[in-house]
């Protein structure tokens, strides 16, 4: 019996999150289009829902844990660009989990249409500022097709 | 010999305080124009320059004195739009000092022409969260005119 | 038979908007509170929300009949702090209807609590950049109550 | 004599562009550091005045030749938090010249310290939306050693 079935009040692992986003004048530019930093807004949004959905709350494991997930390197695609009224979906999907860190797989989409591609490494780090191993009831809501041992 | 002049180290109080802010794509929306919360961005950026010019670090006030200066009620005025690549200028005065609190009026300028103006009542907040005096050392720089007593 | 009642097809008028937000990072400064420009943003969020549910696009009356509606005047008053992963609610009431402006009332809620009321003035601009007539077809949906004449 | 010698009245091409950029408050986020999606608010801004100072006009390029510089791809490395009141400073460099397109290299320091360091993939797009050559009197302001031909 491994450690994930053993978490029986735990959620389920989730293979992908879906997140609507709706697109108003705030995140729109002159050229008319959304403004590309904040496709970094819209997918923090879904990261924190993600976590909101799995039962884990940021702030409680700062407060009992002393551990807060910071964004250690972040690279984005644009390809199409989203624009006002749009309802897009970011999904989120963890594709690597690593000791202290995880990489994060999101897309941004308006109906079956791909807009944005982004990975996100986000890193644990301890009070002491430096990568910490990231806590066993976050890992066990993270699917196992993404752990790597 | 009032209490400003004896104050010998610290610089005169001024009656206008004068800020550029360039207007950049981040600032606009997809009706082609500074998007009207950005504004208040604008406005901030000003205050926080004209207490740095006056000597005054927000940081230092917070952790020596333990008081924070915030917004209490901020009204604006939006009279003709600013666009990407205005060189702006906000134009900040203090208009009225209470004991707890100050009354500012700013100004965003495009050259000679008046886009917006702004009445902004900043109050002094204690540690108990409660209204408190604001430090002489802060009301020694803002001009005698403004003072109701 | 008033001009409303003869809209047959359109939405009733409704008397106050309820919206759902909720605070994220993006949202937040390092005072660890809502920066106070983003409660515009969660206005302009609401009333937009409220024009799509009275199934009026600002898209369409752009396209259409050339008219834009735009913040005249904003007057903000913060109470209390909203934070981090707080659930509000945006509620927004037409309180007085004009030839060519609206002046609307909204409250900012956490659960009971207030935490700041805005007044903002929304005039409606023609091609030529000048104030034009609220169309019939939105004047239709603002409640009887806020009616002038 | 080659064409960069060629044209007078241009500005010589430069290695580094550096701009520097002050933190407010409306940059940071209840961890007490600079939002990470702010980081790509400051790179544009750098960008933005890079090009100004080159004598190029964005605005221009768009109305004489219907041509749009538009960002393709970034990729971002979050070394060290910058924090409220930090007076940073924004490199510019250009890379890689392609026909189309151009890579640049940006880092984000305080004082010596490097706080985050950008890849961001630039792509000349014109009227029909498709890739377009970037041309000449921009070709001109980069330094040869990008120009791979």
């Amino acid at each position: 019996m491994n450690e994930v079935s053993r978490m029986g009040a735990s959620p389920a692992p989730i293979a992908t999150h879906r997140q609507a986003i709706r697109v108003y004048f705030e995140d729109t530019d002159a050229a008319g289009i959304v403004y590309y930093a904040n496709y970094l807004k819209f997918a923090e949004r879904a990261r924190t829902d993600m976590l909101r959905d799995l039962g884990i709350s940021h702030a409680e494991m700062m407060k009992t844990d002393g551990l807060v997930l910071v964004v250690r390197r972040c690279e984005i695609d644009y390809l199409k660009p989203a624009r006002l009224d749009d309802l897009l979906t970011v999904e989120t999907e963890a594709a690597k989990l690593g000791g202290a860190s995880v990489e994060l797989r999101q897309r941004v989409l308006r109906d079956d249409e791909l807009l944005a591609e982004l990975n996100v490494l986000v890193v644990c780090i301890g009070k002491d500022g430096r990568p910490a191993r990231i806590p066993d009831y976050v890992r066990g809501v993270i699917p196992r097709a993404a752990q790597s041992d």
